[in-house]
């Protein structure tokens, strides 16, 4: 399974008046560390396999989170990530982000690849994932 | 049940190269449509509500979207969010985004109620909900 | 002079953990102003007059701001947008930021006019504003 | 003078439908680079230095930002902030972000110390400098 560990510091800009993270933050830090991962996976940054592969993105059809622990700004975390599972339109990660070592938060997305309509390159469209990367997304 | 719809517009800032939203932004959305509801049956603003009840927040314990249709810069959108169930310390909300009456996001919170920590006040803890906001969380 | 006044209110996702505004925020405010007040010269949306004018955008290359008084989550607050200059591939505007009749914020925007690279459709460059947006700008 | 160069990436998440960088995400970065330097000034974090000199933050009076090249996803850049004024309530800072060795912005703010309002804790209001951190922004 792809895994990878991204580490990171909560800023006072991703902090509400509470003191703590505002949380969809974290999801923007999941979008981040997939994006991450998948680099790591194809060889190339996000910008070359967008192109190599003409596709627009892979946006999630469903995200969730567990919050056990509040992060605060200033707080070094480590985000895990983990592609748990790839079928053929779609893919599943989990990421686990602890602080000192204890988890504070889990989640959990999945994910489908799109590419631009030729019809109309300004919309986008479901796409099968392409054989090379559905081959590294499985470990090939 | 506690209900309310919300209407907004999805702006440029909100989008991503794709075109489309950037979905951690839903979660921004669905965090002021649970701070409107609970403004509306509290009869008060959070700035006043936080203050009355001595209280820091309510952050997530459980988060979750599921994403049937993009939406882009430009898009009207529709939040209906209803108040679900209400625990002794925990309350549940779903919200349902809709662009031009079609079904384009479903969002799911699990919220806690916590209170800065009168041993220090930078940090914050759990606490059961009021008992008069219990009661109007309750339909009272 | 084209002009217009957008209200909306500052939630608790804009602040900080001092309790006001994070002060970027206001910056994504001027960008949904600008675009409102050129959706209403152009009278079509920005998705439209992209595509209507084959462009990518109308960034910036100058930004600026005076605070003088902080919002806080709750605030309602009134932004006055004016295009004070429209020169031939550049334009200026200047925004206005009120709560309860106080001015709290001025902005200043000086954006240029960009169409997507025809050699690399990824990659954007300057152009000069279209005879018929200029128009709209110099009130004609 | 203290200064401080930040390296970061420009993600996904910070880009817009032009597959630019949203300009206000700059200022966000901006925010980050100078509380590294107060942090590294004061040899504490900012969680620690706002609880040691019982204040609330330091917010800007004034922002400005010059943009001469756009930035991309995937960018890798530097910041290199350097605090070039220290009045007596006040202190100016300017970043200069570059992408491979290219000037891409420059950033200027002006910002003042403020506390919480002995009060209103939920309040905050203006303060000088405290001495020790004053004289650590001058270099002592």
């Amino acid at each position: 399974m792809l895994k990878n560990v991204y580490t990171t510091r909560i800023e006072w800009s991703d902090c509400d008046p509470a003191g703590i993270i505002f949380y969809p933050r974290y999801f923007d830090l999941f979008d981040t560390c997939t994006t991450v991962l998948i680099e790591q996976a194809l060889g190339m940054r996000k910008i070359a396999y967008l192109k190599a592969h003409n596709f627009a993105g892979h946006p999630l059809v469903e995200g969730r989170a567990r919050f056990h622990k509040p992060t605060r700004y200033g707080d070094e975390i480590a985000i895990e990530t983990v592609l748990v599972e790839c079928g053929e339109a779609s893919f599943k990660l989990e990421h686990r982000i602890s602080k000192a070592g204890v988890l504070a938060v889990e989640g959990f997305e999945t994910r489908v690849w799109i590419a631009r309509d030729p019809a109309d390159p300004r919309r986008v469209v479901n796409r099968p994932l392409p054989a090379a990367v559905a081959a590294r997304f499985s470990g090939g």
